[in-house]
Protein backbone atom coordinates (compact mmCIF):
# COMPACT_ATOMS: atom_id res chain seq x y z
CA UNK A 1 0.00 0.00 0.00
CA UNK A 2 1.20 3.29 -1.37
CA UNK A 3 0.42 6.68 -1.48
CA UNK A 4 0.38 8.79 -4.54
CA UNK A 5 1.66 12.17 -3.94
CA UNK A 6 1.75 15.44 -6.00
CA UNK A 7 5.01 16.83 -6.65
CA UNK A 8 5.10 20.88 -7.11
CA UNK A 9 7.82 22.61 -7.33
CA UNK A 10 7.80 26.09 -5.89
CA UNK A 11 9.78 27.14 -8.96
CA UNK A 12 6.68 26.25 -11.46
CA UNK A 13 3.41 28.07 -12.69
CA UNK A 14 0.16 26.82 -11.85
CA UNK A 15 -0.73 24.30 -14.08
CA UNK A 16 -3.54 25.95 -16.25
CA UNK A 17 -6.02 22.93 -15.11
CA UNK A 18 -6.51 19.85 -12.61
CA UNK A 19 -3.52 18.01 -13.39
CA UNK A 20 -0.13 17.66 -11.63
CA UNK A 21 3.22 18.75 -12.64
CA UNK A 22 4.73 15.34 -11.43
CA UNK A 23 3.35 12.57 -8.92
CA UNK A 24 4.79 9.91 -7.78
CA UNK A 25 3.72 6.37 -6.32
CA UNK A 26 5.88 4.01 -5.15
CA UNK A 27 8.51 3.68 -6.86
CA UNK A 28 6.92 4.88 -10.00
CA UNK A 29 7.31 8.91 -10.67
CA UNK A 30 5.66 10.51 -13.57
CA UNK A 31 6.36 14.02 -14.99
CA UNK A 32 3.84 16.05 -16.67
CA UNK A 33 4.34 17.78 -20.00
CA UNK A 34 6.44 20.25 -19.22
CA UNK A 35 7.85 23.41 -21.43
CA UNK A 36 10.13 26.07 -21.34
CA UNK A 37 8.69 28.73 -18.80
CA UNK A 38 10.53 30.66 -16.43
CA UNK A 39 10.32 30.55 -12.68
CA UNK A 40 6.84 31.44 -11.61
CA UNK A 41 6.53 35.18 -10.60
CA UNK A 42 3.81 35.99 -8.95
CA UNK A 43 0.97 38.17 -10.27
CA UNK A 44 2.80 37.83 -13.68
CA UNK A 45 1.33 35.06 -16.79
CA UNK A 46 3.47 31.67 -17.23
CA UNK A 47 6.23 33.38 -20.35
CA UNK A 48 8.54 30.92 -21.56
CA UNK A 49 12.41 31.46 -21.88
CA UNK A 50 13.12 32.64 -25.41
CA UNK A 51 13.27 32.95 -27.96
CA UNK A 52 15.75 30.40 -29.35
CA UNK A 53 14.94 26.68 -29.20
CA UNK A 54 17.95 26.28 -26.91
CA UNK A 55 17.11 28.72 -24.33
CA UNK A 56 12.94 27.07 -24.16
CA UNK A 57 14.99 23.12 -24.69
CA UNK A 58 17.61 24.04 -21.36
CA UNK A 59 14.87 25.63 -19.04
CA UNK A 60 12.62 22.78 -20.23
CA UNK A 61 14.97 20.13 -19.43
CA UNK A 62 15.35 22.45 -15.72
CA UNK A 63 11.76 22.17 -15.34
CA UNK A 64 11.36 18.23 -15.74
CA UNK A 65 14.48 18.24 -13.31
CA UNK A 66 12.72 20.36 -10.52
CA UNK A 67 9.80 17.65 -10.85
CA UNK A 68 12.32 14.60 -10.15
CA UNK A 69 13.82 16.27 -7.66
CA UNK A 70 11.21 17.20 -5.96
CA UNK A 71 9.62 13.13 -5.76
CA UNK A 72 13.35 12.73 -4.90
CA UNK A 73 14.52 10.99 -8.13
CA UNK A 74 17.73 12.54 -10.54
CA UNK A 75 17.99 12.04 -14.49
CA UNK A 76 19.62 8.84 -13.72
CA UNK A 77 16.23 7.02 -12.81
CA UNK A 78 14.36 8.70 -15.78
CA UNK A 79 13.59 5.78 -17.92
CA UNK A 80 11.68 7.48 -20.91
CA UNK A 81 11.90 11.09 -21.87
CA UNK A 82 9.75 12.07 -24.89
CA UNK A 83 10.13 15.32 -26.71
CA UNK A 84 7.64 16.82 -28.24
CA UNK A 85 8.92 19.66 -31.52
CA UNK A 86 7.30 21.85 -33.69
CA UNK A 87 9.60 21.56 -35.93
CA UNK A 88 11.63 18.56 -37.85
CA UNK A 89 14.16 21.06 -38.82
CA UNK A 90 14.80 21.26 -34.53
CA UNK A 91 16.08 18.22 -34.67
CA UNK A 92 19.80 17.91 -35.03
CA UNK A 93 19.80 21.27 -32.70
CA UNK A 94 18.03 19.85 -30.12
CA UNK A 95 20.23 17.28 -29.87
CA UNK A 96 23.22 18.70 -29.52
CA UNK A 97 21.68 20.71 -27.11
CA UNK A 98 20.24 17.48 -25.40
CA UNK A 99 23.91 15.74 -25.53
CA UNK A 100 25.18 18.93 -23.94
CA UNK A 101 22.65 19.19 -21.24
CA UNK A 102 23.33 15.16 -20.28
CA UNK A 103 27.24 15.07 -20.73
CA UNK A 104 28.09 14.60 -16.96
CA UNK A 105 24.39 14.66 -15.33
CA UNK A 106 23.79 10.62 -16.15
CA UNK A 107 25.54 7.47 -16.73
CA UNK A 108 22.61 5.22 -18.43
CA UNK A 109 20.43 7.79 -20.23
CA UNK A 110 17.04 6.97 -20.40
CA UNK A 111 14.97 5.41 -23.43
CA UNK A 112 13.67 8.59 -26.08
CA UNK A 113 10.56 9.01 -28.71
CA UNK A 114 10.77 12.48 -30.19
CA UNK A 115 7.76 13.31 -32.82
CA UNK A 116 6.90 16.80 -34.16
CA UNK A 117 3.27 17.94 -33.10
CA UNK A 118 1.66 21.20 -32.63
CA UNK A 119 2.14 23.45 -29.60
CA UNK A 120 0.26 26.41 -28.05
CA UNK A 121 1.71 29.75 -30.05
CA UNK A 122 5.02 30.35 -28.86
CA UNK A 123 6.19 27.21 -27.17
CA UNK A 124 8.65 25.10 -29.63
CA UNK A 125 9.48 22.30 -27.71
CA UNK A 126 8.06 20.16 -24.56
CA UNK A 127 9.00 17.30 -22.40
CA UNK A 128 7.70 14.48 -19.81
CA UNK A 129 9.34 11.66 -18.01
CA UNK A 130 9.05 8.38 -16.36
CA UNK A 131 11.48 7.34 -13.53
CA UNK A 132 11.60 4.65 -11.79
CA UNK A 133 13.21 4.81 -8.15
CA UNK A 134 15.84 2.05 -6.72
CA UNK B 1 4.89 -13.60 -10.90
CA UNK B 2 2.21 -11.89 -11.81
CA UNK B 3 -0.60 -12.57 -15.11
CA UNK B 4 -0.85 -9.89 -17.62
CA UNK B 5 -4.86 -9.69 -18.53
CA UNK B 6 -6.99 -7.67 -20.58
CA UNK B 7 -9.68 -5.35 -19.77
CA UNK B 8 -12.37 -5.16 -21.78
CA UNK B 9 -15.66 -3.40 -21.09
CA UNK B 10 -18.73 -4.33 -22.22
CA UNK B 11 -19.51 -1.06 -23.38
CA UNK B 12 -16.46 -0.61 -25.81
CA UNK B 13 -16.63 -1.52 -29.13
CA UNK B 14 -13.77 -4.12 -30.71
CA UNK B 15 -10.49 -2.63 -30.86
CA UNK B 16 -9.85 -2.22 -34.73
CA UNK B 17 -6.77 -4.22 -34.54
CA UNK B 18 -5.14 -6.79 -32.49
CA UNK B 19 -4.44 -4.62 -29.29
CA UNK B 20 -6.81 -4.28 -25.93
CA UNK B 21 -8.20 -1.29 -24.95
CA UNK B 22 -6.64 -1.91 -21.11
CA UNK B 23 -4.06 -4.39 -19.60
CA UNK B 24 -3.15 -4.58 -16.02
CA UNK B 25 -0.14 -6.74 -14.65
CA UNK B 26 0.65 -6.83 -11.08
CA UNK B 27 0.05 -2.97 -10.12
CA UNK B 28 0.54 -1.68 -13.68
CA UNK B 29 -2.14 -0.56 -15.73
CA UNK B 30 -2.46 0.76 -18.95
CA UNK B 31 -5.63 2.24 -20.75
CA UNK B 32 -5.06 2.30 -24.55
CA UNK B 33 -5.89 5.66 -26.25
CA UNK B 34 -9.64 6.01 -26.37
CA UNK B 35 -12.00 8.18 -28.37
CA UNK B 36 -15.61 9.64 -27.85
CA UNK B 37 -17.35 6.35 -29.16
CA UNK B 38 -20.53 5.89 -27.90
CA UNK B 39 -21.36 2.56 -26.04
CA UNK B 40 -21.31 -0.04 -28.67
CA UNK B 41 -24.51 -1.19 -30.19
CA UNK B 42 -24.30 -4.61 -31.93
CA UNK B 43 -24.74 -4.44 -35.93
CA UNK B 44 -23.50 -0.69 -35.74
CA UNK B 45 -20.05 0.60 -36.36
CA UNK B 46 -18.59 2.75 -33.54
CA UNK B 47 -20.36 6.15 -33.42
CA UNK B 48 -18.45 8.91 -31.85
CA UNK B 49 -20.57 10.92 -29.37
CA UNK B 50 -20.91 14.12 -30.73
CA UNK B 51 -20.67 16.78 -32.84
CA UNK B 52 -19.20 19.12 -30.05
CA UNK B 53 -15.70 18.64 -28.74
CA UNK B 54 -17.49 18.63 -25.30
CA UNK B 55 -19.94 15.71 -25.92
CA UNK B 56 -16.63 13.71 -27.51
CA UNK B 57 -14.07 14.57 -24.62
CA UNK B 58 -16.97 13.48 -21.53
CA UNK B 59 -17.37 10.46 -23.65
CA UNK B 60 -13.49 9.60 -24.06
CA UNK B 61 -12.86 10.50 -20.38
CA UNK B 62 -16.00 8.08 -19.06
CA UNK B 63 -14.53 5.49 -21.63
CA UNK B 64 -11.17 5.60 -19.61
CA UNK B 65 -12.72 5.51 -16.59
CA UNK B 66 -14.67 1.77 -17.54
CA UNK B 67 -11.54 0.30 -18.32
CA UNK B 68 -9.82 1.64 -15.13
CA UNK B 69 -12.66 0.55 -13.21
CA UNK B 70 -12.46 -2.94 -14.78
CA UNK B 71 -9.03 -3.31 -13.54
CA UNK B 72 -10.10 -2.45 -10.13
CA UNK B 73 -8.65 1.21 -10.55
CA UNK B 74 -9.92 4.41 -10.18
CA UNK B 75 -8.81 8.08 -11.56
CA UNK B 76 -6.87 8.51 -7.92
CA UNK B 77 -4.61 5.67 -8.98
CA UNK B 78 -4.01 7.16 -12.70
CA UNK B 79 -0.31 8.60 -12.72
CA UNK B 80 -0.49 10.30 -16.10
CA UNK B 81 -2.92 11.40 -18.74
CA UNK B 82 -2.27 11.86 -22.20
CA UNK B 83 -4.78 14.36 -24.53
CA UNK B 84 -4.44 14.44 -27.87
CA UNK B 85 -6.29 17.28 -29.54
CA UNK B 86 -6.22 18.39 -33.25
CA UNK B 87 -6.23 21.77 -32.81
CA UNK B 88 -4.75 24.17 -30.63
CA UNK B 89 -7.66 26.58 -30.77
CA UNK B 90 -9.35 23.51 -28.29
CA UNK B 91 -7.41 23.86 -24.92
CA UNK B 92 -9.19 26.34 -23.32
CA UNK B 93 -12.41 24.25 -23.82
CA UNK B 94 -11.00 21.02 -22.73
CA UNK B 95 -9.34 22.30 -19.84
CA UNK B 96 -12.65 23.47 -18.33
CA UNK B 97 -14.28 20.74 -19.49
CA UNK B 98 -11.50 18.26 -18.04
CA UNK B 99 -11.35 20.44 -14.67
CA UNK B 100 -15.21 20.30 -14.61
CA UNK B 101 -15.63 16.28 -14.88
CA UNK B 102 -12.46 15.93 -12.14
CA UNK B 103 -13.86 18.04 -9.43
CA UNK B 104 -14.99 16.38 -6.44
CA UNK B 105 -13.50 12.76 -8.74
CA UNK B 106 -9.85 12.85 -7.53
CA UNK B 107 -7.69 14.13 -4.59
CA UNK B 108 -4.70 14.25 -6.24
CA UNK B 109 -4.43 14.49 -9.87
CA UNK B 110 -2.93 12.77 -12.56
CA UNK B 111 0.61 14.61 -14.33
CA UNK B 112 -1.00 15.33 -17.75
CA UNK B 113 0.71 16.07 -21.47
CA UNK B 114 -1.57 17.55 -24.07
CA UNK B 115 -0.59 17.72 -27.38
CA UNK B 116 -1.89 18.40 -30.86
CA UNK B 117 -1.95 16.05 -33.50
CA UNK B 118 -3.56 14.33 -36.27
CA UNK B 119 -6.68 11.87 -35.68
CA UNK B 120 -9.43 10.25 -37.71
CA UNK B 121 -11.92 12.14 -39.37
CA UNK B 122 -14.65 13.30 -36.83
CA UNK B 123 -12.47 12.63 -34.00
CA UNK B 124 -11.31 15.89 -31.90
CA UNK B 125 -9.81 14.09 -29.07
CA UNK B 126 -8.01 10.81 -28.02
CA UNK B 127 -6.78 10.20 -24.24
CA UNK B 128 -4.83 7.30 -22.80
CA UNK B 129 -3.50 6.60 -19.33
CA UNK B 130 -1.22 4.68 -16.89
CA UNK B 131 -2.16 3.56 -13.26
CA UNK B 132 -0.15 2.49 -11.00
CA UNK B 133 -3.00 0.71 -8.32
CA UNK B 134 -2.09 1.05 -4.23
CA UNK C 1 17.21 -1.78 -4.70
CA UNK C 2 17.67 -2.68 -8.51
CA UNK C 3 20.16 -1.52 -11.22
CA UNK C 4 18.81 0.49 -14.41
CA UNK C 5 20.10 -1.32 -17.80
CA UNK C 6 20.93 0.07 -20.95
CA UNK C 7 19.58 -2.34 -23.46
CA UNK C 8 21.52 -1.93 -26.93
CA UNK C 9 20.79 -4.57 -29.13
CA UNK C 10 23.83 -5.38 -31.66
CA UNK C 11 21.63 -4.77 -34.88
CA UNK C 12 20.86 -1.94 -33.87
CA UNK C 13 22.23 1.63 -34.86
CA UNK C 14 24.03 4.42 -32.80
CA UNK C 15 21.34 6.63 -31.60
CA UNK C 16 21.41 10.20 -32.99
CA UNK C 17 21.47 11.76 -28.89
CA UNK C 18 22.56 10.99 -25.77
CA UNK C 19 19.74 8.02 -25.12
CA UNK C 20 19.24 4.77 -24.94
CA UNK C 21 17.39 2.47 -27.50
CA UNK C 22 15.61 0.45 -24.46
CA UNK C 23 16.38 0.67 -20.44
CA UNK C 24 15.33 -2.13 -17.83
CA UNK C 25 15.21 -1.08 -14.01
CA UNK C 26 13.73 -3.90 -11.86
CA UNK C 27 10.65 -5.06 -13.94
CA UNK C 28 9.70 -2.15 -15.96
CA UNK C 29 10.93 -1.95 -19.06
CA UNK C 30 11.30 0.79 -22.03
CA UNK C 31 11.66 0.77 -25.84
CA UNK C 32 12.82 3.94 -27.22
CA UNK C 33 11.18 5.12 -30.30
CA UNK C 34 12.01 2.46 -33.12
CA UNK C 35 11.67 3.62 -36.83
CA UNK C 36 12.20 1.33 -39.81
CA UNK C 37 16.41 1.37 -40.42
CA UNK C 38 17.60 -1.82 -41.37
CA UNK C 39 20.17 -3.45 -39.42
CA UNK C 40 23.76 -1.31 -38.51
CA UNK C 41 26.52 -2.15 -41.16
CA UNK C 42 29.50 -0.50 -40.26
CA UNK C 43 30.49 2.34 -41.99
CA UNK C 44 27.26 2.92 -43.99
CA UNK C 45 24.42 5.66 -42.51
CA UNK C 46 21.09 4.59 -40.84
CA UNK C 47 18.96 3.46 -43.90
CA UNK C 48 15.52 2.61 -43.65
CA UNK C 49 13.47 -0.50 -44.99
CA UNK C 50 11.64 0.65 -47.50
CA UNK C 51 9.90 2.36 -49.24
CA UNK C 52 6.56 0.66 -48.18
CA UNK C 53 5.03 1.10 -45.19
CA UNK C 54 4.79 -2.23 -45.26
CA UNK C 55 8.42 -3.01 -44.74
CA UNK C 56 8.66 0.09 -42.65
CA UNK C 57 6.53 -1.38 -40.11
CA UNK C 58 7.85 -5.02 -40.13
CA UNK C 59 11.48 -3.56 -39.58
CA UNK C 60 10.15 -0.95 -36.74
CA UNK C 61 8.43 -4.24 -35.10
CA UNK C 62 11.42 -6.08 -35.38
CA UNK C 63 13.78 -3.50 -34.13
CA UNK C 64 11.28 -2.98 -30.88
CA UNK C 65 11.32 -6.72 -30.49
CA UNK C 66 15.32 -7.30 -30.50
CA UNK C 67 15.36 -4.54 -27.66
CA UNK C 68 12.62 -6.43 -25.40
CA UNK C 69 14.25 -9.62 -26.09
CA UNK C 70 17.86 -7.73 -24.99
CA UNK C 71 16.17 -7.17 -21.32
CA UNK C 72 14.90 -10.37 -21.32
CA UNK C 73 11.14 -9.83 -22.21
CA UNK C 74 8.73 -10.49 -25.16
CA UNK C 75 5.92 -9.24 -26.60
CA UNK C 76 3.88 -10.29 -24.15
CA UNK C 77 5.27 -8.44 -21.39
CA UNK C 78 4.24 -5.29 -23.51
CA UNK C 79 2.11 -3.16 -21.72
CA UNK C 80 1.46 0.05 -24.04
CA UNK C 81 2.27 -0.01 -27.73
CA UNK C 82 2.66 3.39 -28.80
CA UNK C 83 2.20 3.83 -33.21
CA UNK C 84 2.99 6.94 -34.81
CA UNK C 85 1.76 7.61 -38.53
CA UNK C 86 2.80 10.17 -40.58
CA UNK C 87 -0.28 10.07 -42.49
CA UNK C 88 -3.98 8.89 -41.29
CA UNK C 89 -4.23 7.16 -44.53
CA UNK C 90 -2.08 4.43 -43.65
CA UNK C 91 -4.37 3.42 -40.43
CA UNK C 92 -6.26 1.06 -41.93
CA UNK C 93 -2.53 -1.09 -43.77
CA UNK C 94 -0.68 -0.46 -40.55
CA UNK C 95 -3.57 -2.25 -38.54
CA UNK C 96 -3.61 -4.94 -40.97
CA UNK C 97 0.24 -5.73 -40.87
CA UNK C 98 0.06 -5.08 -37.19
CA UNK C 99 -3.12 -8.33 -36.98
CA UNK C 100 -0.76 -10.30 -39.09
CA UNK C 101 2.42 -9.47 -37.42
CA UNK C 102 1.13 -10.16 -34.01
CA UNK C 103 -1.06 -13.20 -34.88
CA UNK C 104 0.48 -16.04 -32.88
CA UNK C 105 2.87 -14.10 -31.54
CA UNK C 106 0.96 -12.86 -28.34
CA UNK C 107 -2.15 -14.24 -26.75
CA UNK C 108 -2.43 -10.72 -24.55
CA UNK C 109 -2.38 -8.12 -27.11
CA UNK C 110 -0.76 -4.57 -25.62
CA UNK C 111 -2.81 -1.61 -25.48
CA UNK C 112 -1.64 0.88 -28.03
CA UNK C 113 -2.29 4.68 -29.10
CA UNK C 114 -1.94 5.45 -32.80
CA UNK C 115 -1.63 9.29 -33.64
CA UNK C 116 -0.55 11.11 -36.59
CA UNK C 117 2.69 13.43 -36.17
CA UNK C 118 5.56 14.80 -38.56
CA UNK C 119 8.71 12.57 -38.35
CA UNK C 120 11.90 13.26 -39.99
CA UNK C 121 12.11 12.56 -43.80
CA UNK C 122 11.75 9.14 -45.43
CA UNK C 123 9.83 7.99 -42.12
CA UNK C 124 6.90 6.44 -42.11
CA UNK C 125 6.07 4.85 -38.88
CA UNK C 126 7.67 5.14 -35.52
CA UNK C 127 7.00 3.12 -32.43
CA UNK C 128 7.73 3.02 -28.92
CA UNK C 129 6.59 0.46 -25.79
CA UNK C 130 6.57 -0.26 -22.13
CA UNK C 131 6.71 -3.54 -20.82
CA UNK C 132 6.59 -5.30 -17.43
CA UNK C 133 8.07 -7.94 -16.97
CA UNK C 134 6.79 -10.73 -14.44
Amino acid sequence: MTDKIALTPKTHTTPPAKFSHGVRKGNILQVAGQVGFLPAEEGKPPTPAGPTLREQTLQTLANVEAILEEGGASWEDAMMIRVYLTDVDHFAEMNAIYNEYFEGRVEIPAARTTVYVGLPAGLLIEIDALAVLS
